[in-house]
């Protein structure tokens, strides 16, 4: 029989989501393991091996899976391996997650990259990005990723790590701390938890009114049903972290002249607020040559199936 | 007989260097012709035609012409036209420059790009990227140009004009005016252009007694000889030009993870000090996991033959 399906496979700190996929990118079957009830790889990887045996099954695809993808933090592309994730019990050292993995499916290929260069390959495959060879996405969750595409592949760079442009710097001076070590980074302002802390550092600084006063624990959520809502300082603050966004989207597009911005995560659902700031903010930043030029879209991909689809993307390119 | 040479040009606003060039990288006849003295293109592309064939007649290359390759402002590599370029008289609109050439050649296949792109494939080719397939070259000359290589290949974008690093911000706010309309620029501070800047600025903003205070019109230069003679003020000015430098490094670093930033230009020779700040500067703002890891080297092609042998590089890829 053909292998005409691929496993996609999203391994998050708490879960990992995986599903049988075809070339049209539907889900045929999918389910959710545990990640932290494990302090070491092994056992979860056999866990994870059962469950995929088991949606294979469920999807009638024994000897159909042509690979198998893998989005994970801190994913090496070039040596399929996790290294230091912080967020991953058993990751905090390197493990050989696509060796290990391939070995307990009968040597089915396994692809493994960080998840936000797994979305970008999604896109490109079977969402916003489709038929563009140069692009950028822009992934806005509890972090800021990107996955950056030149030439129709995945930016790797020299070491498997390249892209990380949630950690470029937005604030030069006197710039918030981030998770990173750094300071000013853009993740630090236009994450999701880069907005909630707008906003309680605007509620501190200020006296303007606003609904979010009332809240304890703001977070980028509350933000966005206030904006809805017509609150000035919510609708300010996205006007706030759309125009830093603009800011570095115009130096983006000035090292790799991309067709396309493209973004994704539960912060982009914001897209009413954030679409005018981030486009007039690239617009001023950006050299005349690319004004007007290059569309900001938003990921297409239904958002319960996105990570899992990102990830099995990659395994076409096996 | 075997294609075996090439043939490199470098067209600059006032004059046009061209050579033909051995796979090693020797220029075996080279020669200067005039750009200003033309208003359109077609008598200069004549007059450059002419120039090549008696450089070919005294290399002996007759017949072993296998391209020609051009660096010129605001070239692109997809279509081969020089487009709005303010400093060439005959360039101000869109100009078929490969074409014409080529038709004035006898159908030699020509390939064109910007100067600073021309200068990282001549340093992959020939100098100091040797090998490598990530790096970007950063050519500090008048203004700050850049071009980037990745997967060993330029990246030339969505449009044939990426890598333009030497307009990405390097001050947000309050930053000097650059001549490309936008403000705070990285070519506006480390150029050789805005080395001068700073020497003027801090002349005038401070009393700190320096050699410089006694010149007209400081370039550079003025500076560097003022540094070489332990003037204060004139190390300080590189000590600032390296700390932002380094502080796009970091950056450029965390988009596309290179194994070496290379420089090259005027500006360059000054690597005595510049290097110390930027390597400084770059690790202070650069993820953990690239610091100390990226290479900082300096251009290894003869400055006289670099803008021939760059140009002259795109040659073998055609």
């Amino acid at each position: 029989m053909a292998q005409d399906l691929v496993i996609g496979i999203d391994v998050g700190g708490q879960t990992t989501k995986c599903g049988v996929v075809d070339a049209r990118g539907s889900v045929l079957a999918q389910t959710v393991i545990r990640t932290d009830t494990y302090d070491v790889v092994e056992p979860y990887i056999a866990e994870l091996a059962e469950a995929l045996n088991r949606i294979v099954a469920e999807a009638k695809g024994e000897g159909r899976i042509r690979g198998i993808g893998v989005g994970a933090p801190n994913g090496n592309f070039y040596t399929g391996t996790i290294e230091s994730a912080p967020n991953l019990k058993w990751g905090h050292n390197r493990v050989e997650f696509a060796k290990l993995l391939s070995e307990q499916m009968n040597g089915i290929p396994v692809s493994l990259t960080n998840d936000a260069n797994a979305a970008a390959v999604g896109e490109m495959t079977y969402g916003a990005a489709r038929g563009m060879k140069n692009f950028i996405m822009i992934t806005l969750g509890t972090g800021v990723g990107s996955g950056i595409v030149i030439n129709g592949e995945v930016v790797y760079g020299h070491d498997g790590f390249a892209g990380e442009l949630g950690h470029t710097c937005a604030v030069r001076n006197n710039g918030r701390a981030c998770g990173c070590g750094k300071t000013g980074c853009l993740e630090a302002y236009c994450s999701a938890t880069g907005v909630a802390r707008t906003a309680r550092e605007w509620l501190e600084m200020t006296d303007e009114p606003s609904v979010l006063r009332s809240l304890e624990n703001i977070s980028s959520k509350d933000v966005y049903e206030a904006a809805k809502d017509g609150d000035k300082l919510a609708l300010k603050i996205f006007e706030y972290t759309g125009k830093i966004l603009g800011q570095k989207f115009a130096d983006f597009i000035e090292f790799s002249a991309p067709e396309a911005i493209v973004l994704f995560g539960g912060l982009a659902r914001a897209k009413e607020f954030l679409t005018e700031p981030i486009q007039k903010s690239m617009d001023a930043n950006v050299l005349p040559l690319w004004r007007g030029k290059v569309k900001l879209v938003y990921s297409q991909l239904k958002e319960s199936d996105a990570a899992i689809l990102g990830a099995s993307a990659l395994a076409w390119e096996l």
